[in-house]
């Protein structure tokens, strides 16, 4: 194996693992509100620095890599790409972090008398986020596209929620805080989406780049034989 | 001056007319709605273009430095952080198009019967973003903590409109399409500066890196005096 895809695959590992960690983290501040479970909470604001010190160590490998090896078009599309997806992964760690604070202060006070759909939402947000990074190692555009389809499965989920609180506070003004406090929740998880989203925009973005790269020294070959 | 300079003034200036671009299209997105003007609108979705080939540029100036001059340390820091400040830039276009999209399809709708503050909250995030890029210039991590004491005033605007909107859906349930637009828009507007935000941290955190790093530095040279 030649120390550029030793790099590479060091790369992807550390990514996959950060986002692995990442994934747990969103699912874990969810859980934490549903199942009123405080462990899960202060779980995720360890974790939160175990995600940040992953940011550092994957931009360092990254630069160190566009440095020694000074990979050109494509290669170095993707190692753009892995410091793109390095910094959506860092800001998921923050979200997650921020939805545990809200959903610490909303297991101190009375609860709802409502079932929130807060699960499927977690649900769907993590498996677009271990997809996005599957999408990624594989450099596979079709599985990134797919990211996009769930993004709509996610607006529905919140508009849910949305206006389930919308009415509950229309109807019992005395419920408007702690309503908008799950509003904001479903705001959060939805800019998790949103981030895996980037992150699939950008592979999609690399893997076309790199097809008209490859065409365009495809025809220059063909061209420089004629 | 170094070739090394040389290259980190034009990644400036290149990350400067970016983001004096990004601004100006987020306050016209909001004109377009506050003014009822589509020229506006028209031209910040031309302007989104212009705005994703920056970013194209941008990352191929920044890899060709790390790969050319080998940046160590703080240098690249500094680059890495470009990189990550150039895609939040390029999402802050991708969120004034999207605010543009809803003004267009609002203004084909009959106007709400209240005045909504959207003119000081587009305001304010122009002001974050120019900021942003002048931190980063400056390598100013005092400029950069600026930034996040005004993204509570950004809070602060949001609530209101919020608010507001709520007030008038529970009173008028005819305007709760309308009203949610709106929320939306106000929603969007935040989350640009939440990018800027973004960036005042990356910032404030590089120039601490830098600190730390300095230091080491003269510890070293000191011990190997000794």
């Amino acid at each position: 194996m030649r120390p550029f895809e030793q790099d590479i695959n060091a790369l992807n590992e550390a990514l996959q693992e950060m986002g692995a960690l990442v994934a747990q983290s969103v699912h874990r501040s969810v859980l934490s509100l549903v199942e009123k479970n405080e462990d899960y909470a202060h779980q995720v604001l360890r974790d939160e620095a175990r995600i940040n010190q992953f940011e550092i160590q994957i931009d360092d490998l990254a630069t160190s890599i566009i440095a020694r090896e000074q990979p050109v078009a494509g290669d170095m599309r993707f190692v753009v790409v892995a410091i793109k997806i390095n910094t959506d992964l860092e800001r998921m760690g923050d979200l997650a972090a921020s939805i545990v604070e809200r959903s610490l202060a909303s297991l101190r006070q009375p609860q709802l008398n409502v079932e929130v759909n807060f699960t499927d939402m977690a649900n769907l947000v993590e498996s677009m986020v271990l997809t996005s990074l599957d999408a990624f190692v594989k450099r596979d555009a079709v599985l990134a596209r797919g990211i996009l389809t769930s993004d709509d499965g996610i607006d529905k989920l919140r508009n849910q929620i949305n206006c389930q609180m919308i009415e509950l506070m229309k109807k019992d003004p005395s419920t408007v805080e702690r309503a908008l406090d799950y509003i904001l929740i479903a705001r959060r998880l939805e800019r998790v989406a949103d981030h895996a989203t980037n992150i699939a925009e950008d592979i999609i973005f690399m893997v076309k780049g790199i097809d008209v790269r490859h065409r365009d020294r495809a025809e220059l070959a063909a061209a420089s034989q004629s």
